[in-house]
């Protein structure tokens, strides 16, 4: 029976997305779940396969694949072990392990990013490039490297922490410990705290707007509604914002020479003002010759994760049954 | 014929040299000349053919595999041109077809710093590793990526200017016209500054000892010779620029999880302070599960970049005779 299904499955520190997916990358149907974080390992596990169970039903089982997983932590790819997770109770889990003795299908796991990258690498902006680099904004800042058109996940598969570079000695805590990096400028809460400081200020009205009126209350995404309205402090928080991403964001190119760089994440995704500050810094600052490299929101928001674990889960079944993508 | 040789050239801003060199690495004969920089790409290229002839009569022209030559400029790999030399005045001149017309084997370029990567990767510290970063500290800093045993040059051949990533946004100026990049940390001049500055000052006894008396004149080799001789004030400067490197190597840990990090140069091989403080704060900094990464010093000194090029050759010659090495 053909292969004609994947089911590809995102999990995020709050939040669980699986999918049935087309070899085309439709996407046939999709359901979601909180994580239950705080219930350990298990819960994590069932909550899982409820969800792969519900979208299988959309597809006779020879016709699936395999899944792929992808999750929010540090996944030694080769040995499909969780290394290290912040968010979740599953480091030095055998997840993989765990969820193929309940289903009937192969399953591969990944970091979500790499997913993410993997997803808009297949089906979405980066389709057909061979070198890429992601570059996930959220509440942490991740990422993602394609490299001679394959994802490249280091020596230990531990992939690309995007976020933990250092682009400012001795600046600004990060959530990781570190000092200075690139998280510290600009993952959700150091967004939060630029509005926050401006809301706290006469001129920052459209800021206490968007966050009901309490200065303190102020989100990233209230800063990002802010500007996106026309605002100029909220927009002038994301622009310095983006001066910062392209700094960074020239480090990587005079780097690793990517042809596209693709700004993913939920605030790198709903904020255009992010990615256009950063191109420009790119056109003047990267070395010669490099600066022909593309800056582009992603495409596949939210879907990203799944339809990148989808495609995984497609390979690793067609390099088991040894057919060529 | 067997082809047991290849030559190896390493063009530097000052200096040349060319190599006839067995499969094995052992080089048979060696020649340097000053680089003629001031007189203009024909001359560079005169001189680089006579040191070609001169180490090519070490052997029968049927045994000579090729030849390859490394050039201190950003090299575009596939098409094989000169993008950007800021020490020589050979952009956009077709040095390979210059040097190809007067020699009777085929010539490869590559990146001078990429050579010094396949030098240690083929011949040196970095052998059998599939993942390492070198970098290289001289009066600038470059380096060399090997991803997945192969050298990452990126889309366009350009390949890696680890000198030119920011880590001090709004940091000292750099020699490319940035701020805050590593080269304007770790370069020889950052390097000298920082003597000066010291030797200025009534403890600089030591380093004003080697500069034959003048606080003015104070070079990085003198900061290294005070060192490497015990002096507490230039360890300090070296200690400080050690923990400036491996700050930045942190990052570059994170996004790539290399398995080694070779450091190469002038500065960065007769100076084990700067290697051995960067290892330490990588322990100490990097994420969870990259920390196992090595840190080196690089292990053929001045010979790597020929030794590369002539790896380079060998490489080019079974590809086009299909062998493989």
């Amino acid at each position: 029976m053909r292969t004609s299904y994947a089911i590809g499955v995102d999990v995020g520190g709050t939040r669980t997305a699986a999918g049935l997916i087309e070899r085309k990358g439709r996407m046939i149907k999709e359901v979601h779940a909180l994580t239950p974080a705080q219930a350990g390992p298990f819960a994590i596990v069932d909550s899982i396969i409820e969800l792969i169970e519900d979208v299988a039903s959309g597809a006779h089982p020879g016709e699936i694949a395999g899944i792929g997983v992808g999750l929010p932590a540090q996944i030694d790819f080769l040995k499909q072990t969780v290394e290290f997770c912040t968010n979740l109770p599953i480091a030095g889990v055998d997840m993989r392990s765990l969820i193929m003795s309940r289903v009937r299908h192969p399953v591969a796991i990944d970091n979500d990013s790499n997913c993410a990258g993997i997803g808009e690498s297949r089906f979405g902006v980066a389709k057909n490039v061979r070198d890429f680099v992601m570059i996930t904004l959220g509440t942490g800042v991740g990422g993602a490297l394609f490299l001679d058109g394959e994802p490249y996940r280091g020596s230990r598969g531990l992939g690309a922490e995007i976020g933990h570079m250092i682009i400012d000695l001795g600046g600004p805590p990060c959530p990781c410990g570190g000092r200075g990096h690139i998280e510290s400028f600009l993952g959700r809460p150091a967004i939060a705290a630029r509005g926050r400081e401006a809301a706290a200020e006469y001129k920052g009205q459209a800021l206490r707007d968007e966050a009901g009126g309490d200065a303190e209350k102020v989100t990233a995404e209230d800063v990002i509604n802010a500007a996106n309205k026309g605002d100029e402090i909220a927009q002038q928080i994301l622009l310095d914002a983006g001066g910062v991403l392209g700094e960074a964001l020239v480090g990587i190119v005079n780097l690793l020479n990517p042809k596209l760089i693709v700004i993913g994440g939920g605030v790198g995704e709903s904020c255009a003002l992010l990615s256009e500050r950063a191109s420009e810094v790119i056109d003047e600052h990267a070395l010669a010759g490099r600066r022909d490299v593309r800056v582009v929101q992603a495409e596949l928001g939210n879907d990203a994760g799944v339809l990148g674990a989808a495609a995984l889960a497609f390979d690793e079944h067609d390099s088991r049954e040894g057919l060529h993508r």
